[in-house]
């Protein structure tokens, strides 16, 4: 490979190897791009973790080249790192309607919506820096607003799909731009970055209208109120919502803090036809009798604060489940979240709904491309090299399979890692080297503090709890003056294990003669010691293992 | 209703409104039986939990009236919790053998097998005690020597549906014994328990043979090694797999611990024949070359310690995935191990294997009836009254809607919960009032001992750690002598919080001298006046809210 600065780099920072976070950087000569800077949320070993961002060291050393972000879409795992990322520098960002309408109120909420230059975009507009143009392109997602993005480089074009899927029916606005992603495979793709998400699925992801069809029928003749959970940020969704209510004569109200904010928005937009006078709000429903009424609600993952949970729990200020509701959950869950959706199914059930789910019902389709699509948009771009992006490892293997499957060479599809830079010439694609990248865990407003160590902590008091041993010593004897004490949190029931603390005090304070004895009087050693033998006995006992904090005093 | 002694009660214990730890006692005139005794896997927010089992207080006080235990099958969800329950008495133990093979293991872990009274018994045994025969039907489940129990009282048959499906194809033994649930039936059945885990689903459950069928399709032509997880209580899967070798000509090695053990009862037992030698050791793998060997393991669930999830780490001490090596994942996740299966999957393709699991083939079938199944054992049976068992609400409410559907009354279907005393005469069924029930934490050796404080305080612990406050005051004046020390675990990194700890210290000494100068000299006001004090400023500063244990030493 030539090494001269005809080389363009592609460096993944998040999205590979994983689902969340999605971060690339685009290289070339002076200038660096980035294409989307989301999050990821904790899994469930991150104890106490609030969201994961990615690593961005590499681009804050470089931050003077970074000559824009570009964002294919407004969901967290592509837009939610851009508060803590836009603190660092200050870089113009640039997104179509919805996705800067979304930003913004995440913006406001960090303080930074004053001095963050945001750039309007539509599809086919094309932003011309020193070496590179970015074009967006529009495709389909489970948000309205969505891109894929095209980097025009003097060596070809690389495209980025964004999350997608090909629905020849959309509910709102025009379908893909196919004729676009045509015209630019005809015109030579160096290579494509494309989203795995659903590659394990054979056929097609159905369209979303079929979900309105779903809505229609299950809206016929029923006489019941009518309560719909889904993504607040789904406006084709909602606005297949409204329009059932709309052929069935019911007003519509809208629940939920991030419901209310982005159907504001798309309102604003003019995205979403409410002029009819079909929102009301949450206070009017009451005026109505029930069959008369839809409320779209936050909730549809069993997210503990959201608006469908806490009428399932009973809690929530202004609504609660009434029997014989129709409560439909618009969507499925998230891997992980299995648990808190069925718990808040069975809560809606014992409060007398009539709960539609997907198990139940047709009431969801997928935001992301299926095998079929997938190769549509392989055939169509028929990039030169190809990089699968946007899954954990079997995706993004059985995604290079299926590109090897119509014709690609082994050595043009490479499967990345976040931190990897490849980098790409006329004839080759190669992995050069690597630079930092990974995750920053975000725990109330510390940013990368919390690391491998408090982690560990936490899980290790998570398990087994807490025992603190006090011991008073004076000065220069180490005689013991006071102590030992000791305290547990969440360890046993104090209480009923009386003799097992009045033992464990009894075999600190033997340990520690011994140690006076043998003139031992370095803290280390002492509290070490302390630490062994009751970890030792705590465990013969109970099979339990606390974390053991002994603390000596000295006066 | 009369109340007179001719009432039978129904008093489930577990198993209603979750799934996990099925116990159900039937009471009549002066004998108690349990049918089955199960435990329960912890939830995510049972942290540092190992299993969870009824609370059985009402048996033990009542041990004297409980004439046996009879068991429907040997999942850990129906026999897990009989070694703590056997502990306290000891009751004859009823089952088919290999139930009975699996429970010895247990019992013998627990050193209770010596003593224990177990009595095989075979489809249609009927176990007479003074008021009640206990009869044993034969079933099909994802387990071998499943039944169903008929409990014969003189005001009729009560019938217990254990855990299963309708396969007219079963792979080892005799299919159901649907022609004595069609005479029990005529007989006159009074109650039936009936399972509810599939209602949700449509039709029927794919039959056994069809994953034979699949197994044969992947081994055909296959050139690599081959290893299959499943579950190790399986026996009907892992005869398919052994036939499907022995019909490619490959030899079987085991891995893991329980899938050894059980594999040991079910060929002792006869159920597998492997007379033509085709067990080998895992130390002769090597022995053949890899297109003759098929590993079945255990790990279908991710779970950490088991064969499989250690070789897709790396740290099997005998086994490692070879590139290329087949490896079949013949299970579903069970709800709630989504994510452990994923990430195994993800290893085992990192190490270049080609995985094939659930999504990707057919290679697993439920264990549970669907509608179409349960629609015939309502209709067999003929119940006068019903109760849906083993499910959650959802599951437990639209099992008692088929049976509506079917043409039963309102009134004589029962959704209960655990501890519900649910009294039977000739002609109504009656929640009459409730016993103790819930849930007992196993932690180590301690059975009850942590409850919700324990757990709240490991929860408060997992989310921000802890920190310890230590001041030691003179005991009359009440004067600050050492102190105030600061020490955290799991809150922040120490080295970055420097400032914070600093300014931390300041401030309770600040709010010591306060107290000591207003005269307060209580323990319990200054803990808490440092406790408030220390909270406030932490949270201001990080937004975290750690635990804040405040010791005082006296000396």
């Amino acid at each position: 490979m030539r090494k001269d600065k005809e080389q363009i780099k592609i460096i993944p920072l998040g999205g590979l190897n994983e689902i969340g976070k999605n971060t690339t950087a685009i290289e070339f000569k002076n200038e660096i791009i980035l294409i989307d800077c989301g999050l990821k949320f904790p899994e469930d070993d991150m104890l106490g973790i609030d969201v994961v961002i990615p690593d961005m060291s590499y681009i804050f050393k470089n931050k003077d080249k970074v000559k824009g972000i570009f964002l294919t879409h407004g969901h967290e795992d592509h837009i939610g790192a851009l508060p803590y990322v836009l603190k660092e520098m200050n870089v113009p960002v640039y997104g179509t309607k919805l996705t800067l309408g979304i930003l913004e109120s995440k913006l406001k909420e960090h303080g930074l919506l004053a001095t963050t230059k945001l750039r309007t975009v539509e599809s086919r507009d094309v932003v011309k820096l020193e070496n590179m143009s970015v074009e967006f392109i529009r495709t389909m997602h489970s948000i309205a607003d969505a891109s894929a993005i095209a980097v025009h480089t003097p060596m070809g074009v690389l495209f980025h799909s964004g999350d997608f899927k090909i629905d020849y029916t959309p509910i709102h606005g025009l379908p893909a731009d196919l004729a676009r992603f045509a015209e630019l495979g005809k015109k030579g793709v160096i290579c494509m970055m494309c989203e795995s998400t659903n590659v394990e699925r054979a056929g097609y992801t159905m369209s979303e209208k079929m979900v309105g069809e779903t809505f229609q029928r299950l809206l016929t003749d029923c006489e019941e109120r009518i309560i719909v959970a889904t993504f607040a940020s789904n406006v084709h969704r909602i606005i297949q919502i409204i329009e059932a209510a709309r052929r069935n004569d019911r007003k519509v109200a809208v629940s939920g803090r991030s419901m209310e904010n982005i159907v504001g928005v798309a309102i604003e937009l003019g995205y979403i036809d409410v002029s009819d006078g079909i929102i009301i709000a949450i206070d009017e429903i009451n005026k109505y009798p029930k069959n008369r009424i839809v409320i779209i609600t936050t909730g549809s993952q069993g997210e503990p604060m959201s608006a469908l949970t806490r009428m399932a729990r009973g809690d929530h200020k202004k609504l609660s489940i009434n029997k014989g509701d129709m409560v439909i959950i618009s969507a499925t869950p998230i891997p992980g979240n299995e648990k808190p959706v069925t718990k808040v199914i069975n809560q809606l059930f014992k409060k007398g709904a009539e709960v539609i789910y997907e198990k139940l019902a047709d009431i969801h389709v997928s935001g992301h491309a299926c095998q079929e699509e997938l190769k549509l948009v392989h055939s169509l771009i028929k990039p030169k090299f190809f990089i699968p992006v946007h899954g954990e490892f079997r995706h993004l293997k059985q995604h290079a399979e299926l590109a090897k499957g119509l014709g690609m060479n082994n050595e043009d599809v490479v499967i990345c890692n976040n931190g990897d830079v490849i980098e790409i010439s006329s004839d080759e694609i190669k992995k050069t080297g690597t630079v930092n990248a990974g995750q920053i865990f975000v725990d109330g407003l510390g940013v990368g503090d919390v690391g491998n160590i408090v982690l560990r902590d936490r899980k290790h008091l998570s398990q087994d709890g807490i025992l603190t041993v006090v011991v008073t010593m004076e000065k220069d004897s180490g005689k013991i003056i006071a102590g030992p004490d000791i305290i547990t949190r969440g360890f046993v029931y104090v209480r009923e294990s009386e003799d097992l603390i009045f033992e464990a005090k009894k075999r600190v304070k033997a340990v520690l003669k011994q140690c006076e004895q043998q003139n031992v009087k370095e803290w280390a050693v002492l509290k070490n010691t302390m630490k062994e033998n009751l970890r030792g006995y705590l465990y013969e006992k109970t099979k339990r293992n606390p974390m053991i904090l002994p603390i000596i005093v000295e006066v």
